[in-house]
């Protein structure tokens, strides 16, 4: 049936076609189900009926119609479209059955196409359970999802790679990790994202200094010049977990087995060998307890094992913000003055040369935090840094004093004395986004103090940062209506020992001992 | 917000609300966002966005409209709505938690009140494993359900009930058990439902020739008049099992755990205290293998004894469709012919004679079938089944000679001699809705050959029966793309003695033993 598109100012989250109730029945169609439309290329819709729309004309989304490569007043083929085989995958799936490399194959192509809706992929994510033995299916998936992408092949073994599961703001150790580590000639080529819910991911605060989108092309040759690189990575590698996610957002799902398969099929895309996830835990974050991020832990380095990628795991604290800045320009601010002074707040700085200690443990060094508290102190990770920068177009005598943030700024008042008893992460995450966070880079929150410091009445708490009033009013609005720090007289527990709470090593050390005794070293 | 409500001309699967972009900014909302709507009552819808729609307006579809008690031109109030509480309990699930029954009674009860989107009823129904050890939630869940309609209570136990699974076509059998049943002095109060996505179902030819829709008023009556009914009920008992199948039905998903629980919760809604369920297996039925229907029998009466109901599992052959007729009135006239001639085609006297006597076995009879059987026989349950027509407002002298089908008909003829191979059951159901059952309750197929038997080249295999040629040409449309019956010279194996391939007792025998020794006999 041809009719003419109309007017195209519909947003909707799904691509929908609203045609008249007559053409529908001619057509044969009825609600939710599919027709593709055809103009210069041809694309998939779901049908929505409305007497509004006249018959033989259709109101088709912009984002529709571009992919058509037609526009308002064209004249669209549009026919029924038999539902996608890999509907049937998914059914056998939620129905209990388990499904082979070939099923997530056609599933996952699928997704990438835009043939299935994303009820139909919170049908499949929500079908799989963790408590399940379905590691060799989530394998499967993995494979699949990586294979949608582009592959990065470095030439070298071992590829290490670090990746945080995130829900702690401020947690700007990437660049330090990766630069410690390449310090040692280790091959991390580390691609990060941009904040989801957060309000800054490590893209949003590198690509203040930096650029964070690299062709193939680039990254490989910065991998290779400097061993090290702290791009981002959603586009190119596994770019249907990016899918995935648009669908689960908005109902605020993200169940293990999908997140296990995002995280791996970017890992198995990158030819990584050796992983460490950080796995923050508590309030805010993905994992509640010490028991949860075992469990985690433990599947995922049975998924790694399977994969053939030698994972192990550190859960981390996240009872406060890492550092004290939230928020781009803050961020890459505070991350680089660690390196220039060499020190700097205990939270990142801990974090940052633990992490980088087992990564280097993993590589076969005997006390890995030593080495690369050492390689920080000496200057040499500070130097590593600046070359990356450079490979990756920023200035290679970037400094700290680079990065101003917004100028209009609010101080907030203790208003007793008495120790800091916390700070909630979710309120500062609140008020740095109401800031303007990550989209204004300047806006976002800086902490003068934190857990267990003493202050007087008076005294700033903390420093609201935005690029402009309207956005600072809306920041303040938010930290009145919650209880971002708490002062009180009750005693705090002293500063922890290690930032880094356990360590959940690989059950396969073997192939570890195997590695080093092949000679790569 | 004060918006005016526009043309409600738009028919979607779910309740939205169109509005302009500016608006959308000014309330603060955004897609996939719910917002309140309150004219002289108050409905949740989900937001779309576009620029069609004038600022100061909204497009709403009609329903919505209605639910509000409003019309086109008035002024609704628009504002933001929370999620709500009970898609946390959803998220829980999919994350591998349990829940427990006062989660679920909030999400059945959000489910009710149309306050969760299709994708989070999908969400929740495909997070449920049957391989994982939930028969609790389920129960918890089945629960929850039966608690959002009426509840019978007959004031007498036992209370049996029957059910099958579906799945095959032309199973005519429930007012020949029933009937048996109640002829017996037993109470089984059976309610069934109109056809989903087949042909024909128990309640569609049923109401062709007495009233199914019952008041509960009725509904109580008849039954302590008769002992027995074959009512519709779905709309009264547990009725939220029709808003799960409406969230299912467009993805072809029908879980087992919701399945169990939409099954269970009416009869738990009933106050049934035996059931027995039918389950057919094979191609075109909802249990593939034996293997498949032992299991599901398992699970089913597992549940069965958390809550208190004793079930029994009778899984009967689907290989062709039961009896010599699909749709509405023939499958009614085939049904009545075979309580006034004391007999028929072997599927159906055997299937219902069989079913029948395990259900008076469950109630302490020695030999069930053979005693079910001559109930039939002798036309005491010819006697019962008018007796419970005349209860729901049917004729008390009806004959089956007063269903007329469809005047319009079409042979189909054999094409060569032979022995019929096969009947494809889900050929047949297109056939049949090809020519407009149920909907046109006098449109159907009437075999005249069944699987073994000899035909002749030219012989009538099967009739088509419409209301109308268009129709009727559209079934033929349909029969010539498929194959709906097979004729070759193959030996065919020989009928079956059972129409009952495995009767699955429930492992609580004890319990019909306490029962019978309880003196209610």
């Amino acid at each position: 049936m041809k009719l003419k598109a109309l007017h195209s100012g519909i947003i909707v989250s799904e691509p929908v076609v609203v045609m008249n109730g007559n053409d529908c029945l001619k057509l044969g169609v009825g609600l939710t189900d599919r027709v593709r439309i055809t103009g210069k290329t041809a694309a998939v819709a779901a049908v929505v009926i409305s007497d509004y729309v006249s018959e033989g004309t259709a109101i088709v989304p912009g984002t529709l119609l571009l992919k058509c490569g037609s526009e308002t007043g064209d004249e669209l083929d549009v026919a029924y479209s038999e539902p996608p085989e890999s509907i049937r995958s998914i059914r056998k799936k939620i129905n209990g059955g388990k499904l082979e490399k070939e099923e997530f194959d056609s599933i996952i192509s699928d997704i990438m196409a835009g043939n299935l809706s994303e009820k139909e992929i919170i049908a499949l994510v929500s079908s799989f359970s963790i408590n399940n033995s379905e590691l060799g299916e989530i394998a499967y998936l993995t494979r699949s999802m990586a294979e949608t992408g582009a592959v990065l092949d470095l030439g070298v073994r071992p590829v290490f790679d670090f990746h945080s599961l995130g829900g702690v703001p401020g947690n700007k150790i990437t660049p330090i990790v990766v630069s410690i580590v390449a310090s040692e000639g280790l091959v991390i080529p580390k691609l990060s994202s941009r904040a989801v819910s957060s309000a800054c991911g490590t893209s949003d605060y590198v690509d203040t200094f930096c650029d964070v989108e690299l062709s193939s092309e680039s990254l490989l040759k910065a991998v290779r010049n400097t061993g090290g690189v702290f791009a981002c990575g959603n586009q190119d590698y596994a770019p249907v977990g990016e899918k995935i996610i648009k669908a689960e957002r908005p109902m605020g799902i993200d169940p293990r087995p999908t997140m296990m398969a995002s995280i791996m099929s970017k890992k198995v895309a990158l030819g990584t060998t050796h992983l460490l996830v950080d796995i923050p835990y508590g309030k805010g974050t993905k994992i509640p307890d010490m028991e949860s991020a075992k469990d985690f832990s433990d599947n995922l380095i049975d998924l790694g094992t399977i994969l053939g990628i030698h994972v192990e795991c550190a859960v981390s604290r996240a009872d406060q913000p890492i550092g004290r800045t939230i928020g781009p320009v803050l961020e890459a601010r505070e991350c680089i003055e660690a390196l220039e002074n060499r020190g700097g707040d205990f939270s990142v700085i801990d974090k940052a040369c633990g992490m980088a200690g087992i990564i280097l443990e993993m590589a076969g060094e005997r006390d890995g935090k030593a080495r690369a508290t050492e390689i920080f102190r000496s200057g040499r990770a500070h130097e590593k840094f600046l070359e990356i920068v450079e490979a990756q177009g920023g200035n290679p005598r970037l400094s700290s004093s680079d990065l101003v943030p917004g100028s209009v700024t609010k101080d907030v008042h203790a208003k007793r004395s008495g120790l800091v008893q916390m700070i909630d992460n979710p309120s500062m995450v609140a008020i740095a986004k109401g800031a303007g966070a990550p989209g204004d880079t300047g806006a976002g929150v800086m902490l003068l103090h934190k857990t267990g410091d003493r202050v007087n009445k008076g005294d700033v708490l903390f420093r609201i940062y935005a690029e402009n009033q309207g956005k600072l009013e809306r920041a303040i609005d938010s930290a009145r209506s919650r209880r971002p720090m708490y002062v009180s007289e009750d005693p705090v527990e002293p500063v922890p020992e290690s930032m880094i709470v356990r360590r959940i090593p690989s059950k396969e050390m073997l192939d570890l001992i195997r590695f080093r005794s092949s000679g790569k070293e």
